[in-house]
């Protein structure tokens, strides 16, 4: 007599938490440093000093009634207007505080936007290795996700499988860039050969097709990789961000939602926009947060730590015989399994006690995702058991 | 090409909504001070010191990855214990950490239990007059939103339409006392014919018919009024509850549901509660102020001045002839308007340079409601212009 669907999305837990419980026991057995938990993605460097200084000043000096008293729904103004600076900052579209919607993080930044674009019998389009709750949230507004297999072995999307795939009921595209769990960061040149796909569609087809950035690691980037600025390229897209691994704030749930000022029917998305948030119960972001974002944009935690780690990794791996596309951004490392069924593999490796994430539930089977946020001197235990896992494959000798 | 219904809720502002543009603007043209803005529901009390002393101290001493990390889904398993053991001592039910689940305020404990229960054909039941965003929640869902009007002049549930109303296709009944907009409280007899008549259906219909108890107000009575536990007069129940108005933090988004534990299935309740609450995009409650409300759960803003100003509001509005409930809880008035028209009524207030929030979007039509969480000194300012209303309306002379 209850929703069984919702029923089915609480009690079927996923392999990274079935992997999260399994390391909590086999620690208190072995000794919680013999486990080599690669499978967590929380930033595990604290947030910048910004954020202390900015919540200790506003709650000493600021008046308690407005700190944490409702915002419009949208978000306080002035936070709006400070997201909006700094985006343009980045895109060389300018973007207004009327375009931004300030949110309980990127998973709310996604169902809302889902919510405010879906309509019934919508498809939405995801490139594989993809974040697996897409689907949830796509689902959960009423339409289809429809999953393009990436080209190999860079995991880049598959563009003429994109062109395939459109048709008169797709509603929206998400693109997450770098990815999770990949790692990979799509160039301009890919960027700019998907939104000239996007166009010909929409003429095609005569409606809107929409373009869900979603952009939590748009910071998370090394050896100068660039993200190109989506909004500067196609003009019917939203961007969803999330402070979680910027400003490693990933509990406190502040993030924001960017409505292209150059999307036609800028102004009806945004009001859609605003009427999903209410609908969904999203009254406002976070009011303190909101303030401390507005304060820290810009900033970012020591994101060195993710670099230092991921090339100790990729180095060692590489040697050991392991394949990878080599990760630009975020702080994953997707490796292919040394067999084809991936999660046979990550029980192999458990015997060694490294817990690694299989890759079937990213839309990708055959790999294994590697969370480079971790201590670096698990790293340093580990190594030896990458490479004993090698030689059991005969990999290397 | 967008979600029409979401674009709707969007756009179409509401009435509440309305005055608060109104408000600004006319107070530019004539002096914020000689505007009575009686529209807002938000409280005028700072949070109490608790909260502050919090805050400094968990942000000045915590470990800053662990503070503003991910929780697990259903909220730090601590702050779960502390509401807990803190609801149990308002119950004789006793509920455990496992019964408990933090949301992001009320509004979001609404979506997720309507979300965990509701099945299409649904309809849920709600009481005159009522929290216009019910409908909104309970539609989002996917059910029909039945309302039973109230019996007048006390504004309680009208027990004999309620059983009317029941029927096969009924999945929950939303209760609301302390109630907003009327201030009522029910009282432990209504409850347990309400409850009474709710078990007989269950069996009259042969499936579970769930009582979802919004109880923002719970603390923000007066005169010693009592708000009973629902939870130990029917089985089947969901408190929804936000630290909103108890701890004065609306714009920080707070709250909890808590699944009975005398519910039938209340395990297979609480995971659909938590795949409702994944499937709209709420990742965890906002890890700070879970420990925050952790540290305060019992403590109340000085909720003194919201008594002080309904005892003045109602001794001066009964001596100008007017009608209404004298509210016992929460922070408003529900007041019998001076002509059928609860909109013109309120027109016509607006002349004197009152701000009245018409009845007609609470189900209930006919009254306005005024709230209590304002300043003392405009109540003063504004009793003339109470005094003129009625005059002009020749209730008085």
């Amino acid at each position: 007599m209850i929703n069984e669907k919702m029923f089915e999305l609480g009690s079927k837990r996923s392999a990274i938490r079935d992997l999260f419980e399994y390391a909590k026991e086999r620690g208190a057995q072995i000794g919680a440093e013999n486990v080599f938990d690669f499978s967590i993605g929380n930033p595990s460097v604290p947030a910048p000093d910004c954020v202390k200084e900015a919540i200790l000043d506003l709650v000493a000096h600021g008046d308690p009634v407005a700190l944490h008293g409702y915002t419009s729904a949208q978000g306080d103004p002035q936070v709006r207007a400070a997201m909006a600076a700094h985006l343009s900052g980045h895109c060389a579209t300018q973007i207004g505080a009327e375009d931004m919607y300030m949110t309980c993080g990127a998973a709310a930044s996604l169902t809302i936007s889902l919510g405010a674009l879906v309509c019934p019998g919508d498809q939405v389009i995801v490139f594989a290795p993809f974040f697996p709750e897409y689907r949830v949230f796509i689902e959960a507004a009423g339409a289809e996700c429809v999953v393009i297999p990436p080209r190999e072995p860079e995991l880049a999307p598959d563009l003429e499988a994109l062109r395939a795939a459109l048709n008169d009921n797709t509603k929206a595209v998400i693109l997450n860039s770098p990815n999770n769990p990949s790692g990979v960061v799509y160039s301009e040149e890919t960027i700019r050969a998907l939104c000239g796909i996007l166009r010909q569609a929409q003429e095609e087809f005569s409606h809107p097709i929409y373009l869900i950035s979603d952009e939590p690691y748009r910071e998370l980037v090394y050896d100068g990789a660039q993200v190109p600025c989506v909004l500067d390229f196609y003009d019917n897209t939203l961007i969803c961000y999330s402070f979680s691994k910027s400003l490693s704030l990933p509990g406190e749930r502040i993030g924001y939602i960017a409505v292209s000022p150059r999307a036609a029917d800028n102004r009806r998305i945004y009001a859609a926009v605003c009427g999903a948030g209410r609908a969904l119960g999203y009254v406002c972001a976070p009011s303190l947060m909101q303030q401390v974002a507005a304060r820290c944009v810009g900033k970012t935690a020591d994101i060195s730590v993710y670099r230092r780690n991921r090339d100790r990794l990729c180095a060692a791996l590489k040697e050991y015989g392991y394949s990878f596309a080599r990760p630009d951004g975020a702080f994953y490392l997707f490796v292919k399994a040394l067999e084809p069924d991936a999660s046979a593999f990550c029980e192999r490796a458990k015997r060694h006690e490294l817990l690694l994430v299989p890759s079937d539930s990213f839309g990708c089977p055959g790999y294994v995702r590697i969370a480079c946020c971790v201590r670096p001197d698990m790293i340093e235990r580990a190594l030896p058991a990458f490479r004993a896992l090698a030689q059991e494959y005969g990999v290397i000798e």
